[in-house]
């Protein structure tokens, strides 16, 4: 077993010479063999070992002896061992954490204090080529894509994991051999946890049905599905710099030619990126969502948008495809001065206001369209300009026989909230004249006693609602 | 369930406008449904369809009832029929097929005349969801790569799977819902073969047990598979040009530099299409053949060779990677003819004769090595050259009386069969000085006579043996 470990370790490029590393003993059978086998390369590799050892207070009484058996292990091997005691029970209550999770963050939090304590340069974990096949299986059975196939790493950051191709007879066997005799984790005997139903029984009624060789034949379709993993992400990660157009905080905007053109493969990956630098999860998109995005771009329309898990908003306008979140929507803030000739873009939005003023006697027809609104040109007395909604707003609407609030307006219309923001307000200074898409103010309204009118044109992102 | 044929169909570009489709048609739930879908869609498509029945006659009476239960089915729809009856299992044992194979072989060889006898462009077959998810479980299970895990494709070729995406659930809720009363296939239900085993005894305990949706999950997780696989054949194949130096009947040299700077992802493509090249199959090297090419290619020595399964041959030699076969270097012939002062390159072998004639008087040291051999040089009456063995060739071994059959010479220095050839012969005219590397003949030697000595020094590819 000592010289597959080498093979893995020179492999891998696990291990150099002088490394100071911090080896993560529970005490149970895995952990034991990898402090042991560490050890006996210590003088090859003139390695400084340090372990660390975390009472997570599940099991009372059974994890103070596992403290003590490892401290007993170190110290016949003259290694100094940190043994701390932590609340995992409660810190995943605390955290809203499963058990597993919350003992998983505050291990590696206490390895990293070993580590910066003692100067080491490296974290050995345990896990073998059965932890590597049952997570695969897992993953597979719940329905993961490649990444969740691709499973544990040998070597990652400072985290490398020289056992990952020994399987766990091999370290049975180890510590028959060596006279080890590690503590057992009465835990994962028992077929309640997820993890443990397919050890305990999905892999051996596999083993003696369909293959006996099932933990290395995972093991090997998970090493190679890693590596056209990482390459995809690797050629991924410069396609999402190449498409991209501009980034903002919450909005990222990519070339949807750009994008059209690319492998289905490298677009998975660049939506995931996006997803990252948005929400700050790879995984917060389905197959579907990714697919809904694909059709989406596919079609090439503008004007499209499409609402996602966490928040996340995905549309098109014109050329470009935009991601981004319904808070950063409904954070938008707009303001532009309006020339009485012209046009105006609004960036937010991606609309194009235009404006004209026009003598009375000139006009020819009066538009029905719902964007195109006709003013009275003497009734403007201040700043003519486009912004969207803040607290206070009021607003006179057409053939009403007062103001009122500009939220009870949105309401009347069935407005969603999240959409408030993005309404183009069309201002004589404070004063609103319309609310685009919706309706005039009466104050502004054209009369007959009107002689030059202002005509206002919307041209929103697509023609599409 | 039509719409949802029509979205696959739509996705993957499978029905075009005016199409004339071979379905291919059992009778069984699947078939008949995808006849019936098919159908349905043939005025919205202009679609021309035609049927195509096979007979394996593996289930006797049964099979002839499913072939009338075919063509009565046809002439209610007014849709043109075609039946024929193979012996398959016949054809299996002739082959060395299994039933299953060989009654895919057939039965496409089949499909295809009724192509060609109808002028059809497609030939749509009945996989459903299940199938898919069934295939890939099933490979996972045997412990295949990436390839064998993408499965079934929606449509490649003349192929079409309009079904691909509909669950077995949802064929049977179209036949309650259409009034379809397919043939069942007995044979289907026992779980004596692998596929029924996976069927009926594995997928059902996965869903009671882990994953209600575990067809769903696992016909997803091969989309996204093939997908990535896809793209990394397409980058792979690229690169498999860009690295290639040269190719010969047999024989690829690659550079073994351009190899080292790919990802292992691309890598392992190149390996693969090199094997295709070959022997004719993408499928012949396994997760530890692939690792051995690599490790042999990742030291960079000059001169070592690795033998793998159906003959396939890597070997390097200097910067190149050579991909060769046993059969290839056994049938290796060369011819060279030697200058009296010069460097020959014998391009078969990748070794180097260096020939120099020398006074007697000015020879200063005497080599010992066995690569560098003297000769009477007045002994030479004819042309000096270089080859390999053929059939008839004598030698006289110095220091033997007489000479002898080359062939026997070789097994007396157990030389094996495949290397034989690669032994570069220094001869005059047809007569054999020295078998390089082993022992010069006696003919040629330098004796006490000898006036100008021809030196010979042989380059092998590599100092390593």
């Amino acid at each position: 077993m000592l010289d597959k470990v080498k093979k893995t370790i020179k492999r891998y490029d696990l291990v150099e010479v002088e490394d100071r590393i911090v080896v993560a003993v529970s005490g149970g059978p895995d952990s034991i063999v990898l402090l042991h086998a560490l050890y006996s390369l210590r003088e090859e590799f003139n390695l400084q070992l340090f372990v660390a050892h975390l009472n997570h207070n599940f099991r009372g009484i059974d994890a103070q002896m596992d403290a003590q058996y490892v401290a007993n292990f170190c110290e016949a091997m003259n290694v100094i061992c940190f043994v701390k005691s932590m609340d995992v029970p409660k810190y995943a209550k605390e955290q809203g954490l499963s058990s597993e999770e919350a003992g998983r963050v505050l291990r590696y939090k206490f390895f990293q204090e070993v580590v910066e304590k003692v100067g080491a340069n490296k974290i050995a974990v345990a896990h073998n080529q059965n932890d590597q096949a049952e997570t695969v299986l897992m993953r597979l059975l719940r329905g993961t894509g490649i990444q969740g196939l691709t499973a544990i790493h040998h070597g990652r950051g400072q985290i490398i994991r020289p056992l990952l191709d020994i399987s766990r007879k091999e370290i049975e066997e180890y510590c028959l051999l060596h006279n080890l005799s590690p503590r057992i984790d009465e835990t994962n005997l028992e077929p309640i946890y997820h993890r443990n139903k397919i050890r305990l029984e999905l892999i051996p009624y596999i083993e003696e049905h369909y293959n006996p060789n099932i933990i290395e034949s995972l093991a090997k379709t998970a090493e190679i599905l890693k590596k056209d993993n990482e390459f995809i992400e690797i050629v991924g990660k410069d396609a999402y710099k190449q498409v991209m157009l501009q980034a903002r905080e919450g909005c990222l905007e990519f070339s949807m030619e750009g994008i059209n053109k690319l492998h289905i493969a490298l677009q998975s990956r660049i939506f995931r990126l996006a997803t990252e630098a948005l929400v700050g999860k790879l995984e917060a998109l389905e197959y579907k969502h990714m697919q809904s995005i694909m059709e989406l771009i596919q079609k090439s329309e503008t004007g499209k948008k499409i609402l996602l898990p966490m928040g996340i908003i995905v549309k098109t306008s014109y050329n470009k495809v935009i991601f981004t979140t319904q808070e950063q929507e409904e954070e938008t803030t707009f303001y532009y001065p309006l020339r009485e000739n012209g046009h105006t873009k609004i960036e937010e939005v991606q609309g194009v206001i235009i404006t004209k003023v026009i003598e009375r006697d000139n006009i020819e027809a009066i538009s029905r369209d719902k964007y195109i609104k006709y003013f009275d040109y003497d009734k403007i007395k201040q700043t003519l300009n486009v912004r969207n909604r803040k607290d206070g707003d009021r607003f006179w609407p057409l053939g009403l026989v007062g103001s009122k609030k500009l939220k009870d307006f949105f309401i009347d219309y069935k407005i969603e909230r999240e959409k408030r923001n993005q309404i183009p307000l069309i201002c004589d200074g404070e004063e609103i004249m319309w609310v685009v898409g919706f309706r005039i103010s009466e104050k502004y309204k054209v009369t007959d006693e009107t002689n030059k009118i202002l005509s206002i044109q919307y041209n929103p992102p697509s023609d599409v609602e």
